[in-house]
């Protein structure tokens, strides 16, 4: 390869490039000299290669050479093409952007160059066509005077952008002359259009629109070259990582055209379907249209395939061109090994390839695509792994918004997009008619300023789940993703009414029953029923097989966070191999325990708590019976209370006068005690071990109720695998103290029944403190399992409540790369974390150690897990797949 | 030394061991032995080695060799003393423990052994009284019953313990015989009391009270021995953490009587005044009396001086005696170069020394006693700097409760002793009436559930603070400790009523005017009005000449925590450096300011946030421009807006309607924005530079005035020296987008008034995640400054107004070895500490590293900080005396 050369010429003859060289030639250069090598009809021209875009961008204008070498090669595309730029058969030539990776819309591009008062009356000539010589026309001067003379240079001295003028002219033009559309205006009217816009760039700029063809092709060159610093594209790149030196290549293309009669037609397409996966060309094409029609959405395009029966299709309409167009698109897939999106112009019945790249797709159309290819002998199973992104694996197993429902829908409001998929339903402000109606089979959206463990039932009967403060860590959004709940939290233009029954989501009102249609993909909120979809290939044939083969090549375990029997089975289906994180308080809230539970909590002596425990030993005995038998041999590991106990006891006025009544206290009490378990931050309050060591008595009746049920288990012949979690530790003495009391419990329980059990006792390390004294915690600790939310909110400080109101700015100023509750920060948890693993490794060589927060299911957070050297990760039953095709990208 | 020997013999002609042998002898017979070779007149006796002790709780008995020794050594003492143990010329034996280090009242002593029904004629006899006998002889029953066969061998099988039995005995012969105090029982009635314990120990006991004079002495040393694992000694023991191993000696000595007649008397003094260090005999004694009869308070002792005028003074009474003991007295001063606590018995006229110790003092004394020393050439500098304890200083320089006051006074309650000092005034429920008062020239104790921001002003005018909830670090004890104001939190007892009129501390119901005293130093709450007593040396000559040595000596720079002119006044008085940390948050809350703030809190638009800080901003400029002027060229740290907003709008109804008149918004939305603002763990949410990067219009304005505060005062010809410190900072890109804030808001005022600043620009590191990165904020940071309060807190996952709740259990389970928002804890703070240090060291080797938390007053802590390298700790005014001596003793 020649660095030094700087452009590259391609043809269906000669190439300089191929697709190797997306560095120097952009992923749109790359692909197009790579199209020309295989013989593909691409029109000829030639691409400026990245590092031109520096040296532009240092030295303000094309040296002399270089535009030298530019004109050399326009001549070789005059050669090509058999036509001549700025002459009698003239050669328009395309000046696209083209950076090594896709930057989507940042920046520009510069159609029908070459036009000039000396080329329209040739184009006339040519085409046969006056009325496409000045629409095309047209469309050059808005294109150069926004793109090269307004945003590259700045000559616009008026207030208002000039194409906003220029639309403004057109659209004049055609109320005056009662045009419906385009389409439909004569070659007069784009005439006189066109003189019109000469005439508002010489008032505005006070300069003359260029009419020399060279003139404009360097001008247009150097604007998509200063497009890579527009404000755009800064902020894009400081937001994607992208290095500012990388550049943009430029290439400049002649001129195909679809719109020149009957003949003609362009259209864009994937090689397979892209949201089903199948494969089958799939793609949309426009009778004597030009690209951007069919992109704008003003004519409606028609299939390319003819087997839905329409006589419009491409087909059917020229039959010729299709079948060129599908030997080329198997020749794409057999050279590319993928699924490609391709653009193409027929002109007068000739096909023209304009671009082929990889072609986005559904979570669920890169699973099938990827197996099937594999069938298809076209990719190696471990290039199939790689291809599918493990949170496409979700998105394939949630239901989402039909995307034809989507047009012209305008969301209510926005929040944060907590729980992917959407999920539509009648309006309830709370958990008690979310349950009520969520029983009688309704399907119910829950709508609240915040939620809490007490909102736990009515969140289990809600389709889903909708709030205005919080964030993507909060109390719903935890909640709904571990179910695979659709959420959107942290809405700030949601306001909900002291009645409860009704509110608004910026000026619309909604009241209860009202329905609404939750994206929890985008966090937007719309009014009435969308209709939603789920494709039937979720958790079929081609994910498994995937899966199947992910599981054959990861080396970490992972495992599932349930709290109950359902959950587990869900789980175990899901491909869980243990249950990394059993929460018990949950258990707490069913009905028939919670009263009891709030006695225990509401007394202030150590007798009736005891007393109250003891009414709920049989209920936990039971829930960890089932938990256990549905689990079999595989660990199960049981995290002992930690909530903040007032947690319980947000309640109504008549539940306290119940309580009391049960206590045999007064109301007031009741309420003076509830407010004296307030805390200023309970989330570093009275919880974790901490409870278990002011309230020894908790810890022993969970212990009781766990050991108890392994040994029911064990007489039965069943071989439970219980691992014991002590919440929030950051004191050895505070491990030691709660291991003490399981292993008293543990203790009289064999003496009473003679059943021997093995289990372990571990800690959660969720604290800076336990990551510092790992070393020590391993000496005691049978396991270490990371609570990395704790951990995130603890190192940096930040509430995962709280966040909201801060986070905002947060990612609008780039202060923070991306929401570190969402992928482990490295530099600062991570390092915690690393001290953590090689302290506890130090210690004790072979110690277990996973992870369970939410962290352990997102792909990135799992590699940075895999190397820290874990043994496994624990996720929510749904991110269960996630995980393991993202542990076996790992070992990729 | 003979580390095997195992028995030390001490008399005034031979002696086996010396001062220097604490750790085999124990501090008391290290003594004895030291007194013995100054040939002061000590009965004669023998110590037992402390590893005797070990031998004994493993073997659970003295080995036959060893009663053998022991044997030898009684017949040394009986030569001595010219009698005989068991014989006709009885000795009597003392059995005492004595420990290496000083441990109060926690092991045992059995006195009188070696009476028996054969040697009680004898003693009868040789002492001419038979009540002197057999009160001695009741006496060693009472305590070797308790001692010896209660204790250590377990033997009462009643539920009840027999000293009690034995108490009521006494009490129901007392009554019976009409008898008014235990000194005009006759020997008549000892005897026949005598005989009832016998009987007793018979009954309950089965066994017969030892009648051999061996027996008593080898049972008696047996229980002293035992009583280093009683259960008070090993909490004692772990809370203070001896080592379990260092055993106690024993030191058997031989009894002299000061109930002998009216030429005997006991009495304890220290050789110069233990409360105001005065260089003057001070002590008491009691003619005709047991050393116990002084310390029980059942006769009032008399002065050992005769200046008072009192007849019954030692010096008149037995001048002999006390021109001897006064030889002693400045022999043991010489000696031991240290105030003395001495004991001493006088039998017969005859002086006998019981004890020598290094005398308890207050803080007072224990500066003028060191200060003292080195005008009398008895210590150098240096010594008398080691003898102050850091904290005697700060006690010295507070009020304090006359402590005969205390006699008979009940605490209506107890909390946690949060500001030392005491205080008295009349109850107030609220910081308004605080500030009514106060301004009134009364004096008030605020009393609230908790304090906030808020209350800032009625606690500047409160003469002490009680509350209900929080800990030693809350808002309320940082403020009071700050202000030197004492202060008692977290009262479980406490309660106040809704009207917050009136409340109740226990059953004792209080109202606001009712006057109350605290003592911020125990923690305990009197009803009324107790005196109070501040020493008239406090702030003069002995200290502050103690303190210009420490300043000599010491190499840590000390800074001060002020937020005020006047506070910044008093720091300099107090020897202040620099400021560490000036808080701005604290001039918001003036009354002309502080609606001002709220309505810019209560903005939503940016708009209106600039107006309202515009009109701040000749507020602030003016308080900086006075904080520099009295700093003159120190450095002043002033740290950015840190605390949550929210705490500025805790406000009543009628405020909020004078809010939304001001604001022309209505009450109810102004209700929704404060209710919006609220967090739900505020310490970890929305404030320190979250807010300045939310809202960076209030780093401007805070830059705006402080620079512009600085130009001011450099055209003026002073040469200010500012810091401006960024809160909270866990990401660098915090810390870079807020300086770029101020160093923006420097070249605009640059430009505007052509003065040139030279200003530093650093941050706090209080989050675990700023001491991780810390190598990269060092890039760009000028300075960091330990806030050791917030890094406690994310460390250890602690909310420090939460732990209440649980810090008690935390204590009483020996979980955490000590408070570690009080002392800064090194494995896992300390730990933290020191990677922010070596990380910010190693990009900047000359980095300025300082702490501004609390811990900064801290001695521990102080020398922690000192050892990690930092450059200077900054306290509130009054902990500055402590840190200068801290700073000083680490040097030493």
């Amino acid at each position: 390869m020649n660095f030094k050369q700087k452009i590259y010429f391609f043809s269906q003859t000669k190439t300089d490039g191929d697709q190797s060289m997306p560095e120097i030639l952009g992923g749109k250069g790359a692909n197009l000299a790579e199209m020309c090598k295989l013989g593909l009809p691409v029109p000829p021209g030639f691409t400026l290669a990245t590092r031109l875009c520096n040296d532009f961008l240092k030295n303000k204008k094309l040296s002399l050479s270089l535009k030298k070498n530019i004109k050399k090669h326009v001549k070789k595309t005059e050669g090509v093409v058999g036509a001549s730029f700025g002459g009698k058969n003239p050669l328009l030539l395309s000046v696209r952007s083209g950076a090594p990776v896709s930057m989507p819309g940042m920046m520009e591009t510069v159609l029908n160059v070459g036009l000039t008062s000396k080329t329209i009356p040739h184009l006339v000539v040519r085409s046969g066509s006056e009325r496409f010589a000045y629409d095309s026309y047209r469309r050059l001067i808005m294109m150069y005077a926004d793109v090269v003379m307004e945003k590259a240079l700045g000559l616009n001295k008026s207030n208002t952008e000039v194409r906003i003028k220029m639309e403004r002219l057109l659209k004049e033009m055609k109320k005056k002359k009662k045009y419906k559309d385009d389409s439909s205006v004569s070659a007069k009217h784009w005439k006189e259009l066109s003189f019109k816009y000469l005439a508002l760039i010489k008032k505005d700029f006070g300069v003359e629109f260029p009419d020399d063809p060279y003139s404009q092709l360097f001008g247009a060159i150097e604007a998509v070259f200063s497009s890579w610093n527009g404000k755009r594209a800064q902020e894009y790149r400081a937001f994607e990582n992208i290095p500012d030196a990388m550049g943009t290549a430029v290439s400049v293309q002649a001129m195909v055209f679809g719109n020149l009669g009957e003949g003609c037609g362009t259209g864009v397409a994937f090689t397979r379907n892209p949201s089903t996966g199948e494969n089958k060309f799939y793609g949309e094409w426009l009778q004597n249209a030009q690209g951007e029609d069919v992109v704008a959405g003003i004519r409606t395009p028609h299939p390319i395939l003819a087997e839905s029966g329409l006589k419009n299709s491409l087909e059917k309409t020229m039959p010729a061109a299709f079948l060129e167009l599908d030997r080329t698109r198997k020749q794409l897939e057999k050279h590319f090994d993928d699924m490609q999106d391709i653009e193409f112009t027929i002109q007068d019945h000739k096909l023209w390839m304009l671009q082929t790249r990889t072609g986005k797709r559904t979570g669920i159309a890169a699973v099938k695509i990827a197996t099937d290819m594999v069938g298809e002998r076209l990719i190696s199973k471990k290039t199939a792994l790689s291809r599918v992104r493990p949170n496409q694996i979700y998105e394939s197993l949630l239901k989402n918004i039909e995307p034809d429902s989507l047009i012209g829908a305008k969301a209510l409001g926005t929040g944060l997009p907590a729980g992917p998929g959407a999920s539509c339903g009648a309006v309830v402000f709370s958990a008690e008619k979310a349950e009520e109606l969520g029983r009688a089979g309704k399907s119910v959206i829950l709508v609240r300023e915040e939620t809490s463990p007490e909102d736990i039932r009515g969140m289990h009967y809600s389709d889903g789940i909708l709030t205005s403060r919080g964030g993507l860590t909060s109390h719903a959004a935890l909640v709904a993703r571990g179910w695979g709940k659709s959420c959107v939290v942290g809405c700030q233009t949601l306001h909900i009414n002291k009645n409860m029954l009704s509110g608004s989501v910026g000026d619309t009102k909604i009241k209860e029953g009202d329905w609404i249609t939750l994206s929890g993909s985008t966090g937007e909120i719309f009014k009435g029923r969308l209709p939603l979809f789920q494709n039937p290939l979720s958790r079929s044939g081609p994910l498994n097989e995937l899966l199947s083969w992910a599981d054959h090549t990861r080396k970490l375990k992972i495992r599932t966070n349930a709290d109950t029997p359902e959950d587990c089975k869900k789980a175990l289906g899901f491909g869980a191999e243990g249950i990394g994180l059993c929460r018990t308080e949950h258990m707490f809230f069913d009905e028939k325990r919670v009263r009891g539970f709030r006695k225990m909590i509401l007394s202030d002596d150590k007798k009736s708590r005891v007393s109250h425990l003891a009414n709920l030993l049989p209920f936990q005995t039971k829930d960890f019976y089932n938990i256990l038998k549905v689990m079999e041999s595989k660990p199960v590991t049981v995290r002992l209370l930690d909530p903040p106990l007032h947690e319980f006891i947000t309640i109504q006025d008549k539940e306290v006068e119940l309580l009391a009544l049960d206590l045999k206290q007064t109301k007031s009490s009741v309420l003076a005690r509830i407010e004296f378990l307030k805390e200023s931050n309970p989330m570093l309050g009275h919880r974790g071990c901490r409870l278990g060591i002011s309230y020894p008595e908790i810890t022993e009746m969970q212990a009781r109720a766990l050991l108890g049920a392994g040994m029911k288990l064990k007489k039965e012949g069943f071989n439970p695998n219980i691992e014991i979690m002590i919440p929030l530790v950051s004191h050895i003495n505070e491990f030691v103290n709660q291991k003490n009391v399981v292993d008293g419990v543990y203790k009289e329980l064999l003496g009473a029944r003679g059943v021997s059990l093995k289990y372990r006792v571990g800690t959660m390390i969720e604290v800076p403190r336990a990551c510092l004294i790992a070393e020590e915690i391993a000496q005691h600790a049978d396991f270490f399992s990371f609570g990395t939310n704790d951990l995130t909110q603890t190192t940096f400080g930040f509430s995962r409540d709280d966040t909201g109101s801060f986070f905002e700015s947060y990612f609008e100023s780039n202060i923070l790369p991306g929401d570190p509750f969402e992928k482990i920060d490295k530099d600062g948890v991570g390092r915690l974390m690393s001290i953590a693993v090689s302290g506890g490794r130090k210690t004790k060589k072979t110690i277990s150690i996973g992870i369970c927060g939410e962290h352990g299911g997102e792909p990135d957070s799992i590699r940075f897990c895999s190397e820290l050297g874990l043994n496994y990760v624990s996720c929510s039953p749904f991110r269960i797949p996630i995980a393991r095709l993202a542990a076996a990208q790992v070992e990729l």
